[in-house]
């Protein structure tokens, strides 16, 4: 019997001017219909969100964090209890950043050479050395179901001199790591993969340089770095746009860090396949959610006498049992409880809304899902905002 | 068809020198089983835990806290909503204070006299000025189905003279809400009850004042106050021993603030029949646990590697799920989810030995039981602290 494909594209839109696809992933851990959010477990926990909660959302992989988790349990601990999975008892797919992304913008860095990138955690400021074959490592350790090799992170803008080098650099320690994945095992009895990461800011041709460099190699997926890191929100989109046509199509398509709802309807558009970004988890705890009619901040002094539920359209825990003006009183008395029902609220939002996509995809109706969907969301222009 | 009692006594133990009984108390909310500990949900929500979790571990009733609600989200809110249940959707039965621990406790006290007291709120100084009449006309628009009469506390140790005038001004202060409460109506269409409140620090004297001045009046139930506020525990359980000797045996008896594991065993064999205490919540978010085997510590070290339950016979969704490696990594990670999980636990655990305790009660085998879970909880040394 054949073993089942790693990834496969089962639908492509047939729409004019929309690359969507759908597909799914499967994994030792689970399968994974695309395209696909990816909720942020920075440190083993989703914030905020118990783990059956994300199983009543149809959560099927979350991410986790090679340098958060480096630093905080530690390796031995994720070795000890049997990879991060066993220890944070998920039994779903994890997909590991590399740690590239935390080491360029969260610590304090000592030397980058071709060999490796030295570093001072932001905690304690211990030094740490990291090599693309430890990131993988450690990855192996972890036993993440899809891994993510070492790359250089430029600060936004940069120069192209800069980007130039850089890219170079990323590739070759890409190229490292993929070296060294192929030459080491699974620790845990099943099947991790290896995805790439392309550069090269908001630059055409770095951009394609980069992934040029790097869909040459049989990595199992590709994803778009250095994006939404603060340029305009038109380029971004381009460079996914001009991205997508040069990756391969029978591999899965990854944007690192992406984004507002609106993000993830342009770029699934634009053939993306998977997404994870903080804002959904964050802005809960700010006291902001998602809704069918746009953001709504929390703290505002308007709901404090609407008993009305935050979103009608989009059913959740919260939004099925709970009104503004308590939602708005928890945040109010700072209460975590109301942490707890927006983050289940923005989640449940996310994940409603890319099966919705999922569903328009194969309906060749995800024109329409966009339109009706952007027109709800901007219906409220006073609470709406860009990002 | 008759209506059926508010409280009734179902079994009393037949065990020598226990003073226990099981029994039920009907609320228009729901029927509780007693001896029952109350989560204390201070603000409208139980710190940290999702109303479908409080039903999961059986939850019939929490508190409320008429001081801290009539600041927020105030009265007229709690009013437009059509109540405390229906602002915080909880369909179960709820407890309000009266505010007097708060305003004697938490907020600066301007003036107390016979007619009420007026102080400066604790969060921005605002004066109010809380009659007897004013916090049953509260309470009345919160609709709690209990509801409690301003009472005098005193700090703990106070004057003989001191407490020898509070009582008599407590229960001036209680007859008139007794009296009021008869004058007005429930405002949602259910039923509300009064308690009393008996004071008397641990003088046996002016506590048996106390309980003789309120128990000539026609309360619900009769509550016995200011305990547990730095006195020593063996004098406070003594005055529970005297105070049950005291009050009506047809009417459930409610310590207020009380108190540990260990302290509901002792008081249910006193007698008692109704608990509330933010011990499981408070010691949740602070990383202590309580279990089978004593309280646990999860920030502290040894548990860096230790991947078992932290409680293999309080089966709960945290101790059937996570290690105490993983919950140690939330709380020193400063994660909620950490806070969420053990107030899973702690809450879930008090209802768990409240249930074991009913059981016991009606089997006459209360002793046993108390001598068996003592045995495992102090088993522990190193980890068990009296509080």
């Amino acid at each position: 019997m054949e073993e089942k494909k790693f990834f496969e594209v089962l639908y492509n839109s047939n729409e004019a001017g929309v690359k969507a696809r759908a597909g799914i992933i499967r994994t030792s851990s689970s399968d994974i219909e695309t395209p696909v959010f990816m909720p942020v477990g920075t440190l083993g926990t989703v914030k905020a969100i118990e783990h059956r909660e994300l199983h009543e959302i149809n959560t099927e992989v979350i991410l986790g964090n090679t340098y958060h988790l480096f630093i905080r349990p530690g390796i031995e601990v994720l070795e000890n209890a049997g990879g991060l999975h066993k220890f944070m008892s998920w039994n779903k797919s994890i997909l590991t950043d590399s740690g590239g992304f935390q080491i360029f913008s969260l610590a304090k860095l000592n030397k980058v050479t071709e060999a490796g990138v030295e570093f001072s955690s932001h905690l304690n400021g211990d030094k740490y050395y990291f090599t693309p074959e430890k990131v993988i490592e450690i990855q192996r350790i972890l036993g993440s179901d899809i891994m993510m090799p070492l790359d250089e992170c430029l600060p936004y803008p940069s120069d192209s001199g800069l980007i130039k080098e850089s890219i170079k650099l990323t590739s070759k320690w890409e190229k490292k790591c993929f070296d060294y994945f192929k030459l080491t095992q699974d620790m845990y009895g099943h099947t991790q993969r290896l995805f790439s990461i392309n550069q090269g800011g908001t630059s055409f041709e770095f951009r394609k340089n980069s992934i040029d460099d790097l869909t040459r190699i049989d990595f199992d997926g590709h994803a778009i770095g250095g994006l939404a890191v603060g340029e305009e929100i038109a380029r971004m989109y381009d460079m996914v746009e001009f991205s997508t046509d040069l990756l391969p199509e029978d591999k899965p398509r990854y944007l690192m860090g992406v984004g507002t709802p609106v993000d993830l309807l342009e770029c699934v558009e634009k053939g993306i396949d998977m997404f994870d970004c903080v804002l959904p988890t964050r802005n809960a705890r700010h006291g902001r959610l998602f809704t069918t009619n746009g953001e709504v901040n929390l703290k505002s002094l308007k709901y404090k006498n609407n008993f009305e539920s935050p979103d009608e359209e989009c059913k959740t825990y919260t939004s099925m049992n709970f009104s503004l003006a308590y939602l708005r009183h928890l945040f109010i008395s700072n209460e975590i409880l109301g942490i707890q029902l927006a983050t289940i609220h923005n989640l449940g939002f996310y994940m409603d809304l890319m099966t919705k996509i999922r569903i328009a995809i194969k309906r060749d109706s995800f024109k329409e899902l966009k339109k009706s969907f952007l027109e709800k969301y901007f219906s409220n222009v006073e609470e709406s905002t860009a990002k």
